[in-house]
C-alpha cells in the first residue's frame, strides 16, 4: 500500500464502500471494475439492503460494522455515501483508522464540520477527495482546458439551470441537494485568480415541504463578473445546461445533448476602443457583435465516476492532491452556507469564507 | 368615427403610425392589413427614413411634422413607435388632439409620466393602449384561459428565459429593454388576485457597456409563490421559455418550438396530508409524485401584431377597454422601476406600487 | 424445473450465457438481475474474454467448452449471442441437449436454417424466443396497444429510420446488421390481419465496405400501405425515429427523446364522402385537415432487455409462447432475405415467404 | 432596358408577376424591394383576388388579361407562378412578346413542353430562369461552395426528407409538388462531373386521393452514389432535412432549425488500405472511423426569394446566364419523368434523359 513513504506498491488498494442507498451502488460498480482498486466491502447498517445491492452472484463482502470494516488491514480506503450529517462521524473514524477518504458532496454538514476532516486528513497524509462527479466528465475536463489556454477569453459571466422533478429531500433543501454540483463545477473550471465573493439566494417553497424546492442563487466574482444558478425540484422537465460566457468565446454547454454537449460559438458583443468614437457617436456605437462560427468539439463518452475513481486511486499511488481534494470541498461548502444565510435574511449579499485554491 | 356616444360608424379608423424605425414598418404592415384601421400617415422626423419604409409603391403618405398628422381630421388614432423617452410628450400630444393612442412598451420613460398619460386619457374618454404583442400570441391566450379556468391549479412558480445575442440598446438596460415582455405576460396570465409586492434584481455589465446587460429579476407574489425573469443581451443561443408551476399542472412555453410552443405536463410533487403519516414516516413521505401525460395544444399561427391592431381597432369602435390598456402599462412601469431601484441598492427587495388590476 | 408436463417448480431457471463479445455482456447483467433465472456460466471461446466481462467479483463460472455447459444438468436455458452464422448449430446443440433457447437477432444466418430451429425446438417443446429487444420498450408496448385498441384507425404507412455511425460489420450488411430491429417492431406492432407482401431494397456502398453500408427498403403491406425503412452506417448523426401513421391518429416515435418518446398526434388528412361533392369542386376539395392536439404518453423507464429475460423466464415457467416467439423470428428472417434478392436484382419487388403470425 | 445587344440601361426592368395564387403574393413582395425591378402589373384571371393581394394602399396596376400586360412596353420581363399546367402557354406567350421569364417550378407540365420554352427563350435570346427558391437560400450557396472547394471530398450518398402535413394538390401527386425542391437543390451542389443516371420511385395512397402522397425517390449517380428521398404530404410533423456524406466530411442541413442549419461533420468510415492488412485481419479492420469536431458555419439570414429576384434581374442588365436556368428546369423535368414512369411500372429503374450542366 502506498502512502506517505513515497513506496508505490503494486498492489491494488483495498476499498470500502460505506452506505448502501441512492448512489453506492454506483461507486460499488465502478470500484469493480478500476484496475487499481480491490473492492473487500459493502458497509451498511441494512446488511440485507447491502446485499441487494452487490446481488446473488459477488465474492464482495457484506459488513454492517463500520468497525469492523475500518479495523481490517486489507481495507486502504473507504468511499462514503451516506448521508450528509454522518459524513463527520463515519469520515472521521475512518481517517482516524489511517484510511484514505472518499467522500459524496457536501463534504460535512456544515463548513466548520468540513474544516476538522480536512485538518484531520493532512494531519495524518492521508487522501481526502470528493466525489464532485461533474467534474470529471468528459465535457468539464475540456472546458477546464479551454478556459486555462484562453480561448474563452476573460469569464464574464456563468449561467446554470438544474431544474426537474426532482426528489424532494428530507434533510436539505434544494440549493444543498443540487447547487453543490454547479458551485463544483464552476470551482474546477475558473482561473485560479477569479474566486466568488459574495453570494444572494431567493428560494419558495410552494407544495410546502418546509424547506426550499426552487431556489436562485447569484454570486458575485472577484473580477467584476456574475454567476448564477437555478435549482428547482419541480420542474417536469429536466434541463442541465449552463453557459460560460467569455470576452472572446462563449459555451453553451447542454448535458442531456449527448450528441452536442459543448457548443463553443465565436458570438458576441465587444465594446469598441471609445478612443475610435467622437462624442456624439459614442451613445450609440460603444460596441460592435462578433458572429462566427459554432464548434462542437467531438469528447468521449466516458462515465465519469470511473474518472473519480481512477483518480482517488492514482492520487493514493503516486501520493499526490487529488484533483477534487477537500479544500474544494470546504470552498463549496462555504459557498452554501453564505447561500443559507442570505436565504434566512431575506436574499441579501453575504460574504464567502475565502478558502485558498491552489 | 366611433367614441363615447356609443355611435359606431362603418367608416374605417384613420390611423397614423409615428415612428419608423425599428418597429415602425411592422405597425405598418398590420394596419394596411387590418379592416377596420385605414392608414393615412407614416409619421418620422427623418422623412426619408419613412419613405423607404413605405417603399416605392404605396399611397400612404409621409410627413415629418406630427403637429400635420395630429392636425388632421382624417386622423383618429396613432400608433407610437418613438424611442421610450418621447413617448410622454408625443402621446401627450397625440391625446390632447383628440386621438386614440397605442404605444410601445415601455408606456413611458417612468411611472410618473406615464400616470399623466393615463390620466389624460381617460378624463377625455379616449382608448390608450399598450402594443405588449407577446399578451396577443396565440400561446398567451390560452395560458390565460387555461389559467382562469383552473387547470393548472394555484399558481406555484413562474420563470422566464429570454435571452439572446441582442443589441445593447443606448438608452436603457437589458430589464428596461427586454423584461417588459415578460413582465407584461405575467400581468396578462396571473389570476386577478395575486399581484407583485416586492421585486429584486442582479445585474452585470461584463462588457463595460455602462448599464447592466444580464439580469436576474426575483418577483414575491402576493400568495407566497416566486417569479424569476432572466434577461440577456449577451447569450450567443436564443432562448425564450417560460414555465409556470401549478398545483396541477404546469405548462413549458417555448416560443421557439413553433411545432409545440405549450407543453403541458400533468406532472408534479404534492404535498401529502400530514394527518395521513406517523410521525416516523413524516420527514421522509411529506411528498408525492405524479408523472402523467403530457399535452401540447394545438395552437392558431397568427401574427400577434395583427391580433393587437385588432384589438385597438374593436377597443374604438366597441367603446371599451383594450386588454392591455394604459394600467397593464403602469403596472409594467411600476415593476421596473422597482427592480432600477433594487439593482441600485446592491439587490434588495424593494416594495412595488400597486396598480389597479380589472 | 418447469416443462411440458406443466409442473412448475420454484426453482430457478438455470441459465448459461454462450457468448462473450459486444452483447454478452448485458445478457449477463440483466439475467442476473432477473429473479426467475439463476446465471450458471458465460461461455466463449476465448476464456479470457469471458472471465473479463464477469469482472473480478463474480461468482459465475467461464467455460470454453460449449459441450460441457450443455452436459449440465443445472443448466436449463441458454442465452445465445454469437455471430449470426453460427446460431444453427450453437441453437441446435443446446436444443438436442433439451435446453430452452433466448437468441439474439437473427435468428439464424438464413430462413431456412431458422426453420430448422423452429422445428427443432417445436417438437421437444422447448421454448425458442428471439432477442427483438426493441420489442419490450415500453414504447414499443405502448404502441402496439393503441394500435390494437384501434387509436389510430387504419394504418396508412410506416417509416423507419435508423441511421449513426455504425460499426461496419464483417460478416453482414446494414439491412442484416440494423433493419432487423425495425422489422421486428413493424412485426410487434402491426394487426395481426396485415402483412408483409412484398420487398424491394436499394443500397450502396460507397466505401467500398463489399456490402451495402446505406439502405433502403420499401415493404408492400397486404392491405395497400407501405412502409420505408433508412438504415444507415455512415451518419455521422443518430437518428432513431420512427413514424406510425393513421387514418385517426399518427404517432412519432423518437427514441433519442427520453423525456417525450412518443407523440401521438390528431392531425392528418382525410378524404371527405365523394358523394357530397359537385363534379366541379371534387377535384380540389377531396380531402379535409384534422389539427387537434398532441398527447405525449407517460412511459415507464425499463430497460428493455430486462423485460426480454423476464419474458424469457415466465414462457418457461408458464409453459406458454414467448412474445417474440421463433416464427417472429422467421417472419423476420423471411423479409431480410427478400431484400437481400431485391438488392441483387436491382431493387424489384420480391414476394415475401408467408408466415404464420398468432 | 438590357438585352441581346449588350446594352445595359440604368433604368429598372419592367416586371408583371402573373399569378395571384399561393406563390405569387410573395413574388410580388419580394419584386417590390428590389432595386433593380420595377413592379407594373399583377395580372390573375380574377382581378379581384389580385386586388386583395396588393391590399388598399398600392399603386401597382391589377390585370385580368395577359395579352394586355404582354402588350404594355413598359413590361420587360413576367415572374409566373399559374398551376404548372398552364406554364407552357403564359410563358410561351411571354417569350413570344419579347419578355424575360422567371417561372416557378417545376418548368412545365412535361420534358417535352419544358424543351419548347428553354429553346424559345434560346432563340429570342431572352433569359428563361426558374425560380428554385432553395437554391438561393445562405445554406445551399454555403453547401455549394464547399463541395466545389472539395471540403467534402467525394459525395457518397445524399439523403433529404421533407415532410409534412401537406396541402394534397388537385393536379399533381407528393413528388412532382415536394421532389422538385430536393431534385433542384441536388443539381445545384452536385460536382459537375456527376449526374444522375437512373431513378425508382416507390409510391403509395393511403388516403385514397388518387396520387401518391406518399413517395420514396432512389437516384443512382454516375459515380456510384445514391441518393434519397422521402417526400410526404401526410406526416403531422414537419421535417426538413438533407444529409450529405462525404468521404472527408458530411454535413447535416436542418432548414427547421434557424439557429444551426448547417452542421459539418469530420466524423466518418474509411476504408483502410487493403495492403497493410494481413488476410487474416481483412475481414475485420478494411474500415477505420474518424470521430472529429462539428463545425456550424455562420450563414447570414436572408429571403431566398430576395435572392432569386436580384439574380433574374442581374442575369438581365448583365446579360449573363442565371443560375437556374431553364436547362436546371429541363434537368428536374427529365428526373420527374423518370419518377413518374418508374412509379407506373412498380419501382423499376428509369434511365434519366441526360441534359447538359454548365
Amino acid at each position: 500500500m502506498p502512502g506517505k513513504t513515497g513506496i508505490v506498491l503494486s498492489a491494488a488498494i483495498g476499498l470500502a464502500v460505506i452506505g448502501a442507498g441512492y448512489w453506492g451502488p454506483n461507486l460499488v460498480r465502478n470500484a469493480q471494475a478500476t484496475s487499481g482498486l480491490r473492492l473487500e466491502y459493502l458497509c451498511d447498517l441494512d446488511a440485507e439492503r447491502a446485499r441487494r445491492v452487490l446481488g446473488g452472484y459477488s465474492t464482495v463482502r457484506v459488513s454492517d460494522s463500520l468497525e469492523e470494516v475500518l479495523a481490517d488491514p486489507a481495507v486502504h480506503a473507504v468511499a462514503i455515501a451516506t448521508p450528509a450529517a454522518t459524513h463527520l462521524p463515519v469520515a472521521m473514524a475512518a481517517l482516524e483508522a489511517g484510511k484514505h477518504v472518499l467522500v459524496e458532496k457536501p463534504l460535512a454538514a456544515n463548513y466548520a464540520d468540513g474544516r476538522k476532516l480536512v485538518e484531520a486528513a493532512d494531519s495524518r497524509g492521508l487522501k481526502l477527495m470528493l466525489d464532485h462527479t461533474f467534474c470529471y466528465t468528459p465535457a468539464v475536463r475540456h472546458l477546464a482546458e479551454i478556459i486555462a489556454g484562453g480561448e474563452l477569453g476573460t469569464i464574464q459571466y456563468l449561467d446554470s439551470v438544474r431544474i426537474n422533478l426532482g426528489l424532494v429531500q428530507p434533510d436539505v433543501d434544494v440549493l444543498w441537494d443540487l447547487a453543490p454540483h454547479d458551485l463544483s463545477i464552476f470551482d474546477a473550471i475558473l482561473p485560479p485568480d477569479i474566486h466568488v465573493t459574495e453570494v444572494a439566494a431567493h428560494g419558495s417553497d410552494p407544495i410546502g415541504a418546509g424547506k426550499a424546492c426552487v431556489a436562485h442563487l447569484t454570486l458575485r466574482l472577484s473580477h467584476g463578473g456574475m454567476a448564477h444558478v437555478h435549482a428547482n425540484w419541480l420542474s417536469p422537465t429536466k434541463i442541465r445546461t449552463m453557459v460560460i460566457g467569455g470576452s472572446a468565446k462563449t459555451v453553451v454547454w447542454d448535458d442531456l445533448n449527448p450528441s452536442q454537449r459543448l457548443s463553443i460559438y465565436d458570438r458576441g458583443v465587444d465594446r469598441s476602443p471609445a478612443g475610435e468614437l467622437t462624442e456624439e457617436k459614442r451613445a450609440r456605437t460603444i460596441v460592435s457583435y462578433r458572429v462566427g462560427d459554432m464548434v462542437a468539439p467531438a469528447l468521449g463518452e466516458r462515465e465519469a465516476l470511473r474518472a473519480v475513481m481512477a483518480e482517488f486511486a492514482e492520487s493514493i499511488t503516486q501520493d499526490r492532491r487529488p484533483l477534487t481534494d477537500g479544500h474544494s470541498g470546504l470552498r463549496v461548502l462555504a459557498l452554501l452556507e453564505a447561500a443559507s444565510e442570505s436565504l434566512r435574511r431575506g436574499g441579501v449579499f453575504v460574504d464567502v469564507k475565502q478558502e485558498e485554491r491552489v
